[in-house]
């Protein structure tokens, strides 16, 4: 089957789609981007690779950059590290407070706000500059130095950061962050507003579709089992409360962000980009998700 | 690779591993089980099967009847499904009463017993019959007619089913059941009690590793898309509050009970059942989950 | 102060505010009552009592109940009735689930549903015939013959029953319950049925404005120390949600019930009963209440 | 009856009583405190006073001083005050994160740490130099001096403050709070280290009994309405979880702080400040409810 085929097929249905979402609003920089756009990218862990759309515009990754993160702190710590974060689904179309309350401080997975708190606070513990570090590492994996942080997004989120500035608090009430809130939430911040193409992202996930190895380089970024693991979690827990939808309907490891991106990959094989700010109800995109379970349809395979 | 070679020694370091678990003592029938047992049967789409140990030993499979009787309402059913029962993970070591009122009666997904019992009382109204319908379901798909309810622990669920009658009479008050409460728990405790062996657990599950089709007769059970999203459940939803953890360490969908049973798939290819009654804290089989969690290791796949 | 005219004046300037309210609807035989009735009665420890309005007006006194039934098991009762049933205001404006999962099916107090059902439950252990004795309890109390259960009230409650079984079975899942749930909900579907007047409930609570003394035969209901104590339970939970609130702007003890009645006492003085069938989103009286506040604010005092 | 004598009585048979509970131990500053220490003192609002034991030593109020931080904010504001906290007992046993989730950042009460942080923060608007006033307040009421905050306490409190950091970050999510986190927890820390005498809160809590106004000076700080439910506050929800309890047993409005004091009312006629370092399990001195309890049975009285 000519993947490229299915996808242009794919990307004529579903680009009639636009308005049925609405662009994230939590941020005043996040609510000035362009709805209507739609682009998508497919690298392959043979080093093909192409893109339709607005696939070459910067986007603000967001939580994506969890995955990133992960992958670093993960690549250091063994079981550890699940000693202070989950990997069950959260379960609760609230927030993570409640469950934090009942499980001491202990958020239920890497995914969810306060466990991407907790993963980049070891980070900090792991890397002397964090920031530089993270940016390094997306650039490698993506095979590309025009990543960076988008200092406006970044500003925006520092000056509504009061909930995730709750949640570490909280968590350090039940010492499981070791560092200064305020240095914690800069980097988590910054992470968060990292920029990048469906071309950029579809690249830096191929690691993962790889079991775990950077196909340009043949560095080994996590071994065969973490690599499988992540790609675990991201299927249970990558997607908000729609996590068990996702995988439900799509069937393939992902994540996805509230700038309207949505990564994911099919192991052994390849990893797919797509990109459109549109938000359904629960904070991923409409026109993302939409492509992703025609992807799978079409071409006939999901994991299971 | 030869499977069986692989079964073989993962039986041989698995089974000095007794007393790690307790066996369940919710009701006093299941706790006389004998808890140094322990089998293993897999079961091939292309026919082939083996197994080890107690592999032909009657047990009660419990939970494991909730993918029979859910396959057999998906059979009938669509969308309409999910608008009564839920698709996400369950996300709470409590029970699912603290969920259910926040979501108005709508459990979080069809394995845990609120949602199990939804389905059971929907498969009342697709089934005239249905304790006979759901015997006859199992007789199929695992080409035996020596399955059977057993009595003496249906008894004994039924005189400790006041949870379950809480949460069916909870899940009433919502407009959510449409049957009698006795008539149902009626239905649901037999259906906990089916007694079956591991080889036979194993090959009643081939059709969900056959994209939906029984192997055996050619008969088709569900389509290819309900038998992916059936096996998409039973990996996120399919370990109580240990699914997410069952993702992450083993990677593929299975069903486990709390009478010891844990059967998983590998789609396209194979099905494999443990059984072993020592319990971890989650309720799940001891002794099953390493096993599985061995196998895959070894085998060097999983879906991930 | 002639407290006679209080009350006159009250009564005339809260008269014309019929409509804030809606009748409750749980069930129907309380959905077809006619809205537009107000009655008030005043009964004195010394003897005296009058009333104004819809005064002898019989209607279904629903959870007022629950201070009756309280009195005839703390009676009997001392401090191991406490273990079952907690004394602490419930806080939550949901339901009591949420708390009773939390806290192993101890409900909060006996005046939710849920501590009531405890109470009914003990009841039936202390009385050999208890649905007679209730009635006997008020009547002596209310010195009125002439009150009995509402059979098509106490009907129509059984028929929508299903969230108080839930309640029971869950208690009972906990040990909490020790009567067949189809007998102990009958009880207590009759209790909340009893069909009385203002002036007849006025009288019936004054035992708790006399120290636990009926003035009319000098027998002793409750001992001192247990009438503070129930007239601390009702100011600190006797009106759902809405507890806090009622101390906080009337400051008496008192119970309500959604047929719309409501009764309050000044220790040592008198008792007052109003009703009017409009409820507040609490579910409490809304002219009820608001008589109430206002009679307090009039006569200058409250227990503060 | 002789108060003095009944004191007195108390005293005597309350002093044996140490060892039954155990010192704060949160901050380092409060487990240093010697536990074996026991004042009581009481003032009437005719102007007499005596004390007895440890009546002269000074101890850290804690929460006790959320009751004059309410009573300065309620004597400027009027209703809208109870638009951003509640007037319900907190009902949980949890901390108050669950209910502020919930309820959007409301907080149940002005007693709970959640909501005495809503309360300073509005002290912070009303005053232009808020812990110069709070000092002044008590200073006045107290008729002393002599009243200072604990520089030692305070900073141990500011260390030890990711919870309520936690809180208070939460509420500023919902727009429940206005001021810098920084700047409030430093006024709600020293808010807490105020360190006085039985004998100076006893007196400093006279406005209270005497119907909102100071009877050495004649001032009124609250109205009579005001100081009517501000001490209806006191009695539902001024004991932590256990004020249910504390309204049951006692009977009277009142204020417990971690350090071990307690003090209490009876409206219009005294108050009277119990001080002893050891707590039972919901953070109440053990000895200062025991000689409440003791107190009011003995003299006959409570509010019901």
């Amino acid at each position: 089957m000519d993947i490229r085929k299915v996808i242009e097929k794919i990307y004529n249905e579903v680009k009639p789609m636009f308005g049925r979402g609405k662009v994230a609003d939590y941020i005043p920089a996040l609510a000035e981007v362009n709805p209507r756009q739609y682009g998508i990218a497919v690298a392959s862990i043979d080093g093909e690779s192409f893109g339709l759309g607005d696939c070459r515009t910067k986007f603000s990754i967001q939580s994506i950059s969890k995955v990133f993160t992960l992958a670093m702190v993960m690549r250091h710590l063994g079981e550890e590290l699940w000693e202070s974060v989950g990997r069950e689904p959260s379960g609760t179309p609230f927030n993570s407070l409640v469950q934090l309350e009942y499980e001491h401080g202990i958020p239920r997975n890497p995914f969810i706000n306060a466990g991407a708190l907790v993963v980049t606070d070891r980070l900090m513990n792991l890397y002397e500059r964090p920031k530089d570090s993270i940016l390094q590492f997306i650039r490698e994996n993506a095979d590309c130095d025009d990543i960076y942080f988008d200092r406006n997004i970044a500003r925006s989120e520092l000056e509504t950061s009061s909930r995730n500035m709750a949640l570490g608090y909280f968590m350090k009430s039940f010492g499981n962050i070791d560092h200064d809130m305020d240095k914690l939430i800069d980097v988590y911040c910054n992470q968060c507003s990292v920029a990048m193409t469906c071309e950029e992202l579809a690249k830096s996930f191929l690691f993962l579709a790889n079991h775990g190895e950077n196909p340009f380089t043949g560095e080994r970024i996590l071994s065969v089992s973490k690599a499988k693991r992540l790609n675990s979690l991201m299927l249970t827990c990558g997607f908000y409360d729609e996590s068990g939808d996702f995988a439900f309907r799509v069937g393939l490891p992902g994540k996805s962000g509230v700038g309207g991106g949505v990564v994911a990959i099919i192991p052994g094989k390849l990893s797919i980009a797509v990109w459109s700010p549109e938000l359904d109800s629960h904070g991923n995109s409409c026109m993302g998700i939409e492509t992703l379970e025609r992807f799978t349809t079409d071409i006939g395979t999901s994991i299971f």
